[in-house]
């Protein structure tokens, strides 16, 4: 008789993107004439770039000869994109990290789920909260936390609160964890950590044997010359930290699919024996046992980001999206939210100031405005009350939703 | 302090391609001019066909212009590529599997792999021996094995040898177990089974609420018309199985990256409270949760097979290797080996019928001849003695091969 995993059981209701999805399509079809404006998922909307569209074509016509046709490739993927990711990422920004601790993947929601599995089942977990559901998410669905206590929270996880009280900085935990799921810049609060912060958690990892999974999904949105883009940047880091990055918001590669995570090979965890081992064989067993490699043409599309032409063109669309969150932030300050973020980082994470729960403000928004954001308190009870705004719109969307949002009667 | 999941210091070695490759690496090292013949990995090596590479270069001609961009599409695909699997993989062999019971994925290893996270931890699993080592391979990873037995068996697992004794068609199992791991046709066997033997399984799982996890990668090899493409065509197979396809062999996709699992909405398992809930709903979750979908231009690639022009190409290129399998079968058994498979599958299962052991072939055939295969012993004990050729080489590759085998020296 199969089983199923009732772990899955817990979760407490859809995930947070395609109930959005839900909630959007069941109002307009109710409205079907309405224009509806979304900057509710993160999801880019401008186009690959000329060098990024002229490198995924040639990767195609390799495809249709057999002279230069790819089979599978790598699992890990190919030397010249690891290699383009450790020079330019990595080395160049003085961080300590070779082409052969990369793993290239099909995108970081896969890698941070799928971390897990090379943990044993008693480890602790902390997250910020508000946090990227997919950490807890993929964690409850594992059998790595307990019930949900029906607040938001499940038991067995460490939450740390990140609201405006402390600046979206969590305190270092009280409690002793095992692995931290830290986001910076963050999703979805916009804010990032300083060179000083993030040497704290490095020092808490390695007095504690901790291991803290980096998603620095957003690095490229960094615009001050201060904050670290890696957490690599910090001393001790290779001992203590796995990283997660992506092209998704770099480069616009949400639909074409591309990402990677770092395992340096000094990196180790506990043994039930005392001893203690080296976390990279795992992955790169789990790498090699459980996944095919990334698409060719892809890899090819991504290595191009690292060309002098693609790295001008990449900052040039970074630039159009911090330019509408630029915008965002001063009109959304005007209208009397409180806003944060959208400075070194593509969310913008406001509070309404009027004691509105984020998903009435949410419904709100969607019907009087027909424009969708995210209700923070999806991201986590902590950010009950806010509301994140993404800047990946077109510009001209910016502008109208804008304008619909100063009409708003409260 | 951080703990590994030391599941993963059970496994007994290499994931065996990667071993295959390290000893390849090694020998041509020392013996550059050298030219080595693969055979061994089930690699494609003939190009996409012409109407695979229009779309594909025209899925990424749309990422170049904002009005055709796309950004992240349906977690479990496109509609246009589920609509078209449904339609000419399911309902034109007259098996009732609607669109929205098709996840489109990156691969199939990932998806046998993976498919497990959704099941209870207390399920037997059964497989076919040998077997793809990454059914086995992935159950240990996740715990859900005892300790290895030192003889390339795992305690918990129950293996169903496949012997030329048995004609490789395993027996229905005595004991009752939960999931059962079934791939037609067989890698690496290269035999099928029958609409009999198929009835006598799906009876089996329905009988002991089982369910068939059923691995149909090479369904495009069966030449003959009796010979089921898939589980569905098999009555009450809805209740009981899932089933696991990718365009990897059907159209040279290993490069490429598209597969598809199918996870009708009628298939139920058990919950300890007696009750039996869809297992449909949770790998939606798991799906929507842990993977972004395939990159739009693949997924686009991908329908194109579906064309009528893209039919006749792909039958083509099947038709191409499976000329090879027919020389293979041909010669290796004029050499005096005994020869399975190579007619409804791509791959062709040899006995050197001299009592050679599967590694030391391996090694004889990669020293004397500079022929790759893959040792039989690799995919499970049972596998012993045996050998697997592929006949995804270029074809005066295989030409070139069997001339080299036909002088060995026993």
């Amino acid at each position: 008789m199969a089983q199923i995993n009732e772990n899955y059981f817990k979760l407490q209701a859809g995930y947070l993107f395609p109930e959005i999805g839900r909630r959007v399509r069941e109002y307009q079809e109710l409205h079907p004439q309405v224009e509806i404006i979304k900057m509710g998922i993160g999801d880019v909307t401008q186009p690959l770039t000329p060098s990024i569209i002229r490198a995924f074509h040639e990767g195609v016509e390799e495809m249709s000869a057999a002279r230069t046709f790819k089979g599978y490739g790598p699992e890990q993927g190919y030397d010249f994109l690891r290699e383009a990711i450790a020079k330019n990422d990595y080395k160049d920004r003085g961080a300590d990290i070779h082409a052969d601790e990369i793993f290239v993947s099909d995108g970081s929601k896969c890698d941070t789920g799928n971390i897990l599995e090379i943990f044993g089942p008693g480890n602790i977990i902390a997250v910020q909260d508000p946090v990227y559901p997919v950490y807890v998410d993929t964690s409850v669905m594992a059998g790595r936390t307990g019930k949900s206590l029906g607040n938001g929270y499940y038991d067995g996880i460490v939450y740390l609160p990140c609201t405006a009280e402390n600046g979206f900085i969590p305190e270092i935990p009280a409690k002793k964890v095992d692995i931290i799921f830290l986001c910076y810049p963050n999703n979805p609060t916009g804010t990032t950590a300083t060179r000083e912060e993030l040497n704290k958690w490095v020092e808490y990892a390695i007095r504690n044997k901790a291991i803290i999974l980096y998603d620095a999904a957003y690095e490229a949105y960094i615009s001050d010359s201060e904050t670290p883009h890696s957490i690599y940047e910090i001393e001790g880091a290779r001992e203590v930290a796995i990283e997660f990055r992506s092209f998704s918001k770099t480069a616009g590669f949400t639909g074409t699919r591309c990402a990677y995570t770092v395992i340096p090979k000094s990196l180790v965890a506990s043994v039930s024996d005392g001893s203690e081992r080296p976390l990279h064989p795992l992955w790169f067993r789990r790498h090699t046992t459980k996944f095919n490699g990334v698409s060719y043409p892809v890899q090819k599309a991504a290595a191009a980001i690292y060309t002098p032409e693609g790295k001008r063109e990449v900052k040039s669309m970074i630039s159009y999206y911090m330019n509408n969150a630029g915008i965002l932030r001063e009109s959304l300050t005007g209208m009397g939210f409180k806003v944060y973020g959208g400075i070194n980082a593509p969310y913008v994470w406001i509070n309404s100031g009027r004691g509105i729960r984020s998903w009435d403000l949410f419904d709100k928004l969607l019907h009087e405005a027909n424009v969708v954001g995210t209700p923070g308190s999806g991201f986590g009870p902590s950010g009950e009350g806010y509301f994140r705004f993404s800047s990946f719109a077109a510009h001209e969307h910016v502008l109208k939703a804008l304008e619909r949002l100063k009409n708003l009667k409260w």
